[in-house]
């Protein structure tokens, strides 16, 4: 995977991709992965009627119900267009309910409901042992300080305070 | 961000996404991280006339090129279908060619032109710095051991053999 020409160094700028590798690349190698644990759990996710964006935003919603749409679509890594359609869409199916903030009236909150947290509560599961999988043979304490570095990095990119 | 109920833990079964907590696990880290990579990378793209499997595809073929599709769609984690249309556009706009694989004739092979070289070379500078904000404040050696982790798991993940 090395590039074999005479220019792969650049003194002046940033290592080049080719010299890197694609294998020792971060981004490469997560994309990859989150690739392969999103395709995993796709499956189970038709069978329940949801779709990514669904999933993300029960996921979330799980965790910490009644969280403001606009913190929603940061937390789920979803884009607000998409995530007004799939919240529109899970009040028709009974998953969620919105309500005004009392505290901010140009905001929604948006709840879980038994149906929703129903159809959760059927994912985790299959999250779960995708999860389990994925860290195989990997000791707890690699997993902590993978956990650990993925924070530091979170940290660096994310542009929200949340 | 802790679930405070008294339903957290479940004696028989994986532990609950609650009682983890969203920051503790990977894989929405994982997702929030490569969202916000992507996203950082959307404005240079766009101005290259770029979309993000077109991105892929060329800094796959830019360290390994000449790559059946087959192989690029799971290196650049693009759906087959979604590259093809991709690539018929980057063959268009000349920034690739393909060709008949010769040692299998079912299989075509994807090759860099000049012009998508130089596309990729556009891009790599903004790949590379958001790449190094992602680490800012990650240690060498920590970072390393990440890449390692990474590894293990897209091998515990990956259905193909590349």
């Amino acid at each position: 995977m090395k590039d074999q020409g005479n220019d792969t160094t650049a003194p002046d700028g940033p290592p080049r991709l080719g010299e890197l590798g694609l294998s020792n690349f971060a981004p490469y190698l997560m994309n990859r992965i989150m690739g392969r644990y999103n395709a995993s759990l796709r499956a189970e996710m038709s069978a329940l009627g949801l779709t990514t964006p669904k999933m993300r935003a029960l996921a979330t919603l799980a965790v910490i119900d009644g969280v403001q749409i606009r913190q929603l679509a940061v937390y789920a890594v979803v884009e607000q267009s998409t995530l007004s359609r799939a919240l529109d869409q899970m009040a028709n199916e009974d998953m969620i309910r919105r309500e005004p903030d009392p505290t901010d009236s140009r905001a929604t909150r948006v709840f879980l409901t038994d149906t929703g947290r129903a159809a959760f509560e059927s994912m985790w599961p299959h999250m779960a042992k995708t999860y389990a999988h994925m860290f195989k043979g990997v000791p707890d304490d690699e997993r902590r300080a993978f956990v650990l570095t993925l924070q530091k990095m979170l940290n660096n990119v994310r542009i929200h305070d949340f």
